[in-house]
């Protein structure tokens, strides 16, 4: 057993606590995580008892309980995260993967964060959201020293508030967060009655600007980003998120890219219920199909799943369902069609004479594609090309779960006669009626 | 008359309805639209009854009745819209124009919509916000193959919420939206008495990539759109709401574009009073004067027209209230004053004379364009050059209108002594007063 | 005295108010700013008492009463605005600066606005929000000419709603607003008991692309805009808010950019109590830290300052808080791992080896910079640099100031034992512990 001195500053935390004294402490070992997988729900092996969260494509961080205070052990390092299958990011991030792990704790627990930077640079992290000491708010230079490479710094707070926070660095904060530095936090309730769901989801959107053939995102992107991702992961490389039919289900989402991201559920209306200003009276509650999360918020939506089915989920803006590929392909329509001379009434069948033939193509063909690059389109459903990228997944709601069951089911079996289906007749050009005023 | 067979697959939808057996179904009529002007509200002739929407620049689809279920016959298709006087495009849209017909139902009605793809790919129909069983869902490879061209499909529902709804491909769905393939969707409240208004509109807010001199938008853009449209319409080609003083106004915008847009009104305030998700609480909405509409979602937003006048009704971007022109014209505003060295007293009187003169000149100017390009600011008002493009429209608020009369009724008539004036006087430099701490 | 003609167009105004008769009217005394330091509130030497607001980095237009009528004089016109120390722009303001001066008002006065035009082309003002005729809607061409260079125009209206509006140019507005022409205005309520705050700030957020080097904004950007402002001021230039601990703190936030802004504030929840189209009841406002704030919008956000510190106010936004030269550096990070072939197992530490080491020097080196050019980040705190720009400034809460003291206390000086400190044992590389599913 390693123990080491750790000459805590002592006296008095503004609220009334103490910085314990921890002369003989050793540092929390260091948890990493190598997969990207989503993993179980993790259960507290100690402390208070909570609902664990599930992280998509992510997980939570375990803890020491040390007299009392539940101390976690963070490393800030570089890491290489798979965004998909076939394609690999250099970024930083926290313990193995990018987003960090998730913090957990209880309503009323005191925290000790253990930070040590592995990075080339210094940093720092804030934990935003939290209500705590100055001191202890994470901004390089305003609050604290920077962390310098190789140091490691301890944060101490009390969780005051319940509910939905991130934590990223506030330390050359343009680059560090491009390159995905950041994680969820979730702080129970006190009384684990209070606003209960049957399932509890968070994840993160962040956006990378990679080069096809390239692996490391470049930092100085303000706009023109071509990854959209969930977690760090693009379609289809994002994991569903499994429910049961009447599921009470909440989605816990936070922002850190550099535009506002719509994010659309089908099958089902919900309501925002909570922010990362805490939680949202009832009568104050919106229903929408899709919410826009600011840059720098943290919406946790909530519904009531009861409707069967592979449900999408994704960011409306039709870009960001799509991967790298898609950003600069040149406009196939209508290419010749500049001095296009005909009048309205000829124009159409001309115009599907000469015009292109779209893209959906894109969404099968095997283009060849530069080494550790995804196509624009892909993942295949179980009707063929879902013709897809960026921030989508389904939301899989089925009768046969289990309580504890987040395995993909696969595809949903639609019962007979609840399907679209194709008009089978001989087909002649119907009349056409002209209506107008 | 024709009739084909239908061969349907029976059985059972989630939620206890049955598809019916169509089995000697004939196509309904294929009913298009040649015109761009604003088309009288469209009575229901057969069905329930209700207040029916009036779509800007746009038009309601007629239906069949066929055993007690509505049935709508879209087909999509390449066309040609007159964005504004001066410019066609070549778009993709739905039974002649883009956005397509909007479709008006009444809460509980069984829907039928047949699909038939003239497009050079695949497509499919998604419908946006709706409750339905997942094969009704319209999500191409997940939830339904994608629909050939040349195919027909057919879509049936219950239309179980009412509200403000879109309609959309999820199939290619980047190129799809960006060439202008949308249409909005009512679904009238069950009862007429709820929440009733005396005037309601709808359109949908799209945006395009056309360079000057071109017809065909560029698909692929993410960011740098040229031309913002209400309902596939730029200023000065967007009709006027048409209102009475003291209507109850309801206006239903939806984004299908890739940004925010912060629609605002003059010289009223106003409440969200619904979304895609449902109807809004009295206790739970917020008086404004612009609401920032998120993409994928829809707005219902209503108020009390009781300031007579014409309002301007715009995006609050100031270039989303510009055309292509405007993008791209160099800064014409002290392009020499790089080396300036004048002395902050000294600088003002200088920086006049060498300055530019502004942009405004444009508004009026006969600048040669390009075939098929509209300035970037135009616009005849009652007082010169509105100097506008883009997402800008006035609401016209009228005390000698009828009930039922939409037809723009020019220019408002300010009583004497409502406007401001000039100071005819003589003016000299007035005494100048600093003040400082 | 100068007094000059002034011919009214008499008669009665909407809502049963006449435009008085000014037969003889002299124009208001023409106060100007030459400060851009924020400047003490203004308490009202006539008229009705009110709570006066502090405008960040700005001031408070005098006015003269007129025979009960509220007499401000506003002149456009081409200003110096030192955007941080160190730079300087060639911006459009009013009265000196650039945003203009605030007008404070009460709610039911009469105002009457002289707006003398000193532009090099045409303007007019529109009062963004405010209920007024038709005819003082300030909408060139549409609802009054447009104001000639040289001219002075009157706009009257009675003040009929408390709140917070702002005013901007309707006239080559693209241009005009991305010039720096915009202003916030205040109507207090009648009864000073309606919502009080201990203090009480406005601002609008602006933003320019002045390339690096130069002094003028390029007008016709859309996107790419380099310098997010503060009332037209980027950190370290942006003064602190200054608080006293428990006061109950209002900010109003106004934006006239291209895009949304996500205000944050640390160690503090908030909640949006008033938008320009109201006051938000109690019961439907949201507990938020980050605002999103739509262009076109103004917030008024609410607190208690309940915790002493120096509190980061800032966009989340991370490229907002940069200044100009954070944008289109190029990527150092990994320049030549592109063919990097390694397995995963071995990429980390290579990835070490041969990667860059951030940007977070840049905070503190001395790069040779352009004349009149900010350096990306900078600002010095307590603890070092800061490594901020743009859209960043703090707000101090104190315990030992008095109601009326702005002054900036100078840094917080945390108690001890609040703050996080190194962890200063030796630090042998800890036990890592994998984790995965």
């Amino acid at each position: 057993m390693n123990r080491r001195k750790f000459i805590a500053g002592g006296a008095m935390l503004a609220g009334g606590a103490t910085v314990a004294q921890v002369a003989l402490a050793r540092l929390p070992e260091l948890v990493t995580m190598d997969k990207v997988a989503t993993q179980p729900p993790f259960p507290p092996p100690s402390g208070r008892p909570y609902n664990p969260v599930v992280t998509l494509n992510g997980w939570s961080l375990p803890w020491r309980m040390n007299g009392g205070v539940k101390e976690f052990h963070l490393v800030a390092e570089p890491v290489v995260r798979e965004l998909a299958p076939g394609m690999k990011a250099n970024l930083w991030g926290y313990n193995g993967q990018s987003p960090g792990p998730t913090i957990e704790v209880v309503e009323g627990d005191r925290v000790r964060m253990f930070v040590t930077n592995r990075l080339p640079e210094h940093t720092t992290i804030h934990w935003h959201g939290q209500r705590l000491s100055n001191g202890m708010d994470g901004v390089g230079g305003l609050t604290q020293p920077q962390i310098p490479p190789g140091k490691t710094w301890v944060y101490e707070f009390v969780a005051r508030r319940a509910g939905t926070f991130m934590y990223h660095p506030h330390a050359d904060e343009m680059l560090q967060m491009a390159m995905g530095m950041m994680g969820s936090w979730v702080t129970h309730p006190n009384d684990a009655r209070f606003m209960p769901v049957d399932r509890d989801f968070v994840f993160l959107l962040n956006s990378y600007d990679i080069e096809p053939g390239s692996r490391t995102p470049k930092v100085s992107t303000m706009l023109d980003f071509n990854l959209f991702n969930f977690n760090s992961r693009v379609f289809p490389g994002i994991d569903s998120l499994v429910v049961r039919t009447k599921d009470r289900v909440r989605i816990r989402v936070g922002n850190l890219t550099m535009t506002n991201h719509p994010i659309h559920l089908h099958g089902h209306e919900f309501e925002v219920t909570g922010t990362d200003g805490g939680w949202i009276p009832r009568a104050a509650r919106w229903p929408e199909v899709t919410v826009d999360i600011g840059v720098g918020q943290m919406r946790a939506i909530e519904f009531d799943a009861t409707e069967p089915g592979d449900w999408a989920l994704h960011c409306h803006k039709s870009h960001h369902t799509m991967n790298a590929m898609g950003h600069g392909v040149p406009t196939m329509i209508g290419v010749d069609q500049r001095d296009l001379a005909a009048t309205f009434s000829s124009l159409i069948p001309e115009y599907m004479a000469m015009g292109g033939s779209g893209m959906a193509d894109m969404g099968a063909m095997e283009m060849p594609l530069p080494d550790n690059t995804l196509p624009m389109m892909s993942g295949q459903g179980p009707f063929g090309a879902i013709e897809m990228g960026g921030m989508f997944t389904t939301l899989k709601v089925r009768d046969d779960l289990g309580r504890h069951d987040y395995k993909d089911p696969g595809w949903y079996r639609q019962p007979p006669g609840t399907r679209a289906i194709e008009f089978t007749g001989d087909l002649p050009e119907p009349s056409r009626a002209k209506r107008g005023a």
